[in-house]
């Protein structure tokens, strides 16, 4: 039996739902066998360009779950490309950008792209998944964050310190600057092209904000973060993800977001005091957990959702993406247990 | 002209200084010309096996930078050797443990060892310093605390999601509670035979704690750091450090320590004020700072200190430890600055 229609988006604009809604990071991805089964046969890369094959990944992983939302199959460093960057993902090596930033003049070179045209399978994705996903899940459309795009732009892959992101932010604070502008300017062109398709809500992901200081994130992040908000199609909910940005959170929520995301390591109901009751927030249990035995995940869920205490504006999810090696019957367990406790 | 003594001391137990004493994680280490010849001719364990190299860079590091303190050179993970484990230090992999703890019964071939007699290299290096170490710097021995050495232990080495340790965690609660009160039992050892040995300080190293949640360190960690901390030799200060632990700080001060050691990412004065004007702290300025230019370290130095309002119980130093790439030049005018920025 069907779930009541958009309990997600309800959420997100903290109106009472019949339940708390769930979906979670990454659950369209390696931990299931027919995803590996497919990139057997299909590289990474590809597998984001081919919009039929994105949407059944999207709306395969939903379904099988029973999540309330599904989230568009696609990768945060996608809008690199037409920005003039040089992308590859190495298997097992994750992403490579073969021309980083490294001096202020490549800055200069890093394209303006407004309205990224390139990135039309993306869009295309979106409408055929809206169009095939049942009514009652909602499609989350997705871009990175500019500090985390910057990041990889600049370290040319993924990092441990950012030293070479953020040394670049300290010793050419303009050029720096200059980048998470053309970054903040692609990224709502990007992100408002996937609403005009069908995107019912959007998620910025800032996953590597929480190595910066308040004082830095501050003086570096939040201007591009609230210009960015500010320009994304209006009556649309957006969700404002981070991990480790316990020290953050309230200069996020003033950045802007209908939702602010948090990770698994603070208590949630804390959090939420400290963000007040103006944004709903997404969260946060530790996708470790989901390696571990039944009891303990069960435990851990209720005590989040009883943090929630049923009030409107919780949406469930973990703290971060799956990880591959996660017993897929935990995951869907999981979907399962968060709608069956919290129906009023 | 030396500088008065016992500053560093004093300030561990919140006494008036007559400056804000400096010292910095891993000041003795490969951003060192010095250090880097050193170290093609000799390796890292040995350079550890061998007191009288160990006390030589611990003590040309903290006279060449001026700090209040020295730091013990040697490793967190040390202390495994004599606990059972195969521990090599593999040139640009980091740490490998070749026998990790895998399954529970792993656990107990995992030797007590409460008083770790075949790390006495350690403690005579411990002497040797102390011997010829100034009398004004004072000196600091140090221990990994037992969550930080459970994960490598459990992993094998360094990791990304600490997933295997958290796995255990959850899976074998019993056998994680058996392994962090060996080690628990091993460090409390350790760390009195390096106080009997000249120790002015000791620092316990939880580097990896952050990654857990509030409840699963209330749960899986408090207890042991509660036990280690009571178990130390009375009159000497400890520190009690993490990183990105900002949503355990007051969960850590509960557990112990004179001093909380702060990463970068917190304000230093919200964080103090939540840990109450009982504790010293210790940091915060972000390693990769010092990457960066002079103007930009300064300034964010001068934030840190005027946070601090030269409120005896301030210990400047770094959120983690300096990079290798760092020059030196920086760290040591660092110091310089912290010492005349805050004479009283």
């Amino acid at each position: 039996m069907p779930l009541p229609a958009n309990t997600f988006v309800s959420a997100c604009r903290r109106q009472n739902t019949s339940h708390t809604p769930v979906w979670l990071m990454r659950q369209a991805g390696r931990y299931q066998p027919e995803y590996r089964e497919l990139r057997a046969k299909v590289g990474f890369l590809e597998l984001c360009h081919r919009p039929e094959l994105a949407a059944k990944v999207t709306i395969d992983a939903a379904n099988w779950l029973d999540t309330d939302a599904a989230i568009l199959f696609a990768d945060i460093l996608l809008i690199l490309e037409p920005m003039g960057f040089d992308l590859e993902f190495v298997k097992g090596d994750g992403p490579a950008i073969h021309n980083p930033v490294r001096a202020a003049v490549d800055v200069e070179r890093v394209l303006d792209v407004e309205t990224p045209e390139s990135l039309g399978y993306v869009y295309e994705a979106v409408k055929l998944i809206r169009r095939d996903l049942p009514k009652h899940r909602d499609l989350i459309g997705f871009a990175g964050a500019p500090f985390t795009l910057a990041c990889y732009a600049i370290e040319g892959g993924g990092s441990r310190h950012y030293d070479k992101a953020k040394t670049f932010m300290y010793q050419n604070p303009q050029s720096f600057y200059q980048l998470m502008q053309k970054l903040t300017e692609a990224t709502i062109g990007y992100l408002n092209a996937q609403i005009a398709a069908g995107a019912d809500v959007v998620q910025l992901f800032d996953s590597w904000v929480g190595n910066l200081s308040l004082r830095d994130y501050v003086a570096h992040v939040q201007p591009h973060m609230k210009r960015l908000f500010e320009g994304l199609t209006k009556g649309v909910p957006s969700i404002h993800f981070g991990t480790d940005t316990g020290h953050l959170l309230e200069a996020q929520r003033d950045a802007g977001g209908d939702v602010i995301g948090l990770d698994w390591r603070a208590n949630l109901d804390e959090s939420w005091a400290r963000l007040g009751s103006g944004v709903a927030v997404q969260g946060n249990l530790d996708p470790i957990l989901l390696l571990g035995p039944w009891s303990e995940i069960e435990r851990q869920t209720r005590l989040i959702l009883d943090q929630a205490a049923n009030r409107p504006g919780h949406i469930f999810n973990l703290g971060h993406g799956i990880l591959p090696s996660t017993p897929p019957d935990n995951v869907r367990r999981l979907v399962d247990f968060v709608h069956e406790y919290s129906k009023r």
